[in-house]
């Protein structure tokens, strides 16, 4: 099965795209499930890559992806963040167990000077440090806290090192158990930026994310099990482009029901050739160009909360929430 | 002669999209004149609305519109941006005359929480204000400093209240003789984005600039001339696919030489309607999704540092660079 | 009474010095009534400055000058912070009757540059700013709410202008029924920076606050009633040494028993000129030193958080706190 | 030589407290030579800790101090900025010889969220970073660039990790020649705080700077020599205070020529015990109290720019200015 490469982090979409071309409902080697909870327009999707045919499906390596989506993520609505950090604190729980004195190092991947890269060091910035307090004033902390320690290394462009670098330099010193990396991701569809979080215990792959890894955060190659946890922030202007033109030739077509030679050729036109049209049109801007929500500012903001209040309470789950703030410097 | 309303601030743009459409090489009631300079890759090209017949044709009120176009504005060159702070000074000394002791309030116009709306906020905190100290210490200053001052209020979602009215108050209490604004635009060509520097003595119109505002600042409203300098930093998503489309489409029309009536429809349908078509397609992100380069963070400030040199040149000529260096806080 | 002209915006520290000095147990023209609440180690003060004597007395206009004093002002304590909200929020209402269909605009002092300066920005960037709202889309909101509008103008050396020019300006424009001034103070005791904030009917007096006003915000000036709410986020250098060296010496004195012409100098000497001897001795660095907590950043965070949800509380007593939440931006 | 233990990270204020009790004028062990250059009002000061008696007799590591004082280092004055730059370049390479192809690490210590220690992170962002293009697109650089990568990893209570255990770590990966260690520092006189760049090839001593490190880097600890340069950005409250009531004091005794018991007790005094009642009256906020400019903001900034392109210029020694800036994002 020929596997389109348009730009996404998401192994949902991978799979939408993937099922939506072939004749079969089911992708093989990949399992979908999906619960609604409607109290907060919420979906939580988990897809399961469970053997080599569903990584040549869908592109992503084997395990598991669990997608959080509601479009209250985005929204100043502080009731249903409040559920979506319990349910993030529990599935990360889930998604790969730990003993209680389990150490954990968080990694906030991305560029603090891009908007909406900067998820990854805004989530750092918010979570319950405490391997420090642990080591040095142990009778001042509660001893039911786990040793959290985290960074928030930069990215190549600024460090001129591979972030893998930097964290295997830290892995070595530190001999963590689990490593949990947050980063800003790119989406196909438009309707699911700010709006998604995906969690997966297959860590971070080479090539995704908004800056573009060139080495791996994972089990593979840190040696230890490695949490990812993402938002779609940007989708390129590429794919927004492509898209948004399939839907309106795809109105058209209904609409006028007219067809005739160039209706044809538009239709079996290889995708991955009007794709590639499509960013040489662009070109030279395309590299440069994404698309982005006005209000990314304070959405990222926002996002960056849920998250870092999720992870603080999957990794400290004896901390009242009103304790956790007082942890936070 | 119908005006195509796909969204662009830049007189230049409007011009090429009349022109482009027309039998006609000349639009009506407008002139326009290129100069280039090789050295910067530069282009400065001035358009002027001289009448009535002009403001119909490309939607933009009668005045002089001076536009640099340059790809190294964008770049961190700082040879080039030497020239172009040159060209900045020379050029708003000849928009507007102004008596020696003409006093000038500058406005930095946007929103400094949303980064490619933040360029009038920050040219205005790299400018020479002098009001106060020509007021409260005349002796320990330059004499033949003019007297200036400035103010970014912040968009109507912020305060509550019009940029226009707020300004309009500053000016009954600080009687200025003229008004500088500076305001982040919207263009309809990628191509254009941190790359044009548009300035004008018509003011700023309503309904232009990223935050779209309500009332215009201009001498009709204050009463006293407005130089209006803008910048192109966004795209609106809209726009990008529309005219992406539309360059695919006369790509491959001319590579597959098929017509038919399918391709005829796309030929024929109304531009407008299929405007109209690309945004609801992207409804309900439309209204909230822009595109910007990447490096819009460091662009944003080159841009900033070049607009505000060329202001602080034009207001106080006979101030040497190093010492503009000592009057910025 | 001679006022010994040491720097403090707190009326509470002026009624301390000049009771501290005198004979009388109380200052004439000057009531003070304390209310402990010892939830939260508060304490509310409530100084009323009666008549000219008072005036004199210590050196504030007539007038109610209510102080709260808890140490978890500045503490990560949300517990704490709710209930001083609630607090706060009460009493502004009771400081300055309001009709329920009043306007008002609210004002955030200081400079954003500076951090110790920058509450009265960050408290004017979390309101619940209403008046657009109201004017342009009344069906979208609750008609409860009040209209509210608010500015940051940004410090004379910012500007070039005097805050009260630009603020005399807008009210002009906008004729709101109240104004409400938040800035930053300069306190004469450590204990009681970040511990205290300041609420009163008096406006804000020239001289005052971190960054020094040239004219009022009152309502002698602006026509219209002004609550200034300020909280000390600095001591000046000199103060601190000349308080600290004056409790050294009492101590020293105590603990030796010995005295002698240099005890006796020492104790002679003039208050002002010993102070001045300090100034001179840290100048010429005097005029531009400051005393802070290292914790300054996060600390003025906190305390623009709970001042900005008591004024929401305050001026939207029918939105629910996650309804604030919703409004603002 | 009893060594009086008041706070200071600087070679040169140590080295004068020593000298200043003592009845030689030559601090054994410690070699001084100052040199004068009239036009930037600088002295660059060279002292060089020669042996064990040195160390004794200051608290400083054997090995070489360099320090740059001028008042104009924060000033807005870009000429005498270009002289300094000049000046850091030549010095860094004495400090250490480097062979052309020696890879160099860059550490920004301290911390972001507090202006005053904000200084390395700030230098950090300003440097030409170069080991990423010279590793994946090396036909695209000057081959003549030196391999430099950089971090700033953040302090102690924001990562949970000694940052010399990071800096192992990413040592161990990176395999650097030389480490250049950017720090903010604490000194003793008003008057040094921002005027002073000290540069040792000494590296960072455990418990100095603003954020008080539990662990050196230094060339025992990581293995490479390790040259640090620190600017002072703060003093604390108690030196302070000390060191202004010693000069008051001393005024008061050649003024009024009286003496007795009481000045005599106050001569006498063991100066650390006076230090220690200072410290005492001041607590519980001496900890968390430090003295800095009012315009610490900006000066950081400029110290930062001047640093970093010292830095750069002694690192890349072929690269022009104008490049430089293009190097830098």
């Amino acid at each position: 099965m020929e596997f389109f490469q348009t730009r996404t982090d998401l192994a949902i979409e991978a799979q939408e795209i993937v099922q939506g071309k072939g004749v079969e409902k089911e992708v093989p080697g990949v399992k979908v499930s999906i619960e609604h909870k409607e109290d907060w327009e919420l979906q939580v999707i988990r897809v399961e890559v469970i053997d080599e045919e569903g990584v040549k499906a869908i592109g992503k390596p084997i395990g598991t992806y669990i997608t959080l989506e509601s479009p209250l993520l985005k929204e100043n609505d502080i009731d249903a963040h409040e559920a979506f950090i319990e349910i993030i604190g529990k599935e990360l729980s889930e998604l790969q167990e730990l003993s209680d004195d389990g150490i954990v190092l968080v990694v906030g991947l991305g560029n603090w000077n891009v908007t909406p890269d900067a998820l990854g060091p805004k989530v750092f910035s918010q979570l319950v440090i405490t391997r420090h307090l642990l080591e040095y004033m142990p009778e001042q902390i509660d001893e039911s806290l786990r040793s959290v320690s985290g960074i928030s290394p930069g990215v190549l462009g600024i460090t001129g090192m591979e972030t893998g670098e930097i964290i295997q330099g830290v892995v070595d010193k530190i001999k963590p158990d689990l490593i949990i990396a947050i980063d800003a991701l790119a989406a196909r569809k438009a309707s699911r930026v700010n709006t998604t979080i995906q969690m997966t215990n297959t860590g971070v792959q080479p090539g995704s994310g908004v800056g573009n890894k060139r080495m791996g955060l994972n089990e593979e190659n840190l040696g230890i099990p490695v949490i990812a946890i993402g938002v779609p922030t940007v989708i390129d202007a590429a794919t927004l482009v492509n898209d948004t033109m399939d839907q309106l030739l795809d109105t058209m077509k209904v609409e006028v029901k007219k067809t005739g030679p160039f209706y044809e050729m538009l239709e079996n036109i290889n995708k991955e050739e009007k794709y590639q049209l499509i960013r040489e049109i662009l070109d030279p801007y395309v590299g440069s160009l994404f698309v982005t929500p006005k209000d990314i500012d304070a959405t990222v903001d926002r996002l960056a909360h849920i998250i870092a209040q999720g992870i603080n309470r999957s990794l400290h789950p004896n901390l009242e929430a009103k304790d956790i703030d007082r942890y936070i410097h």
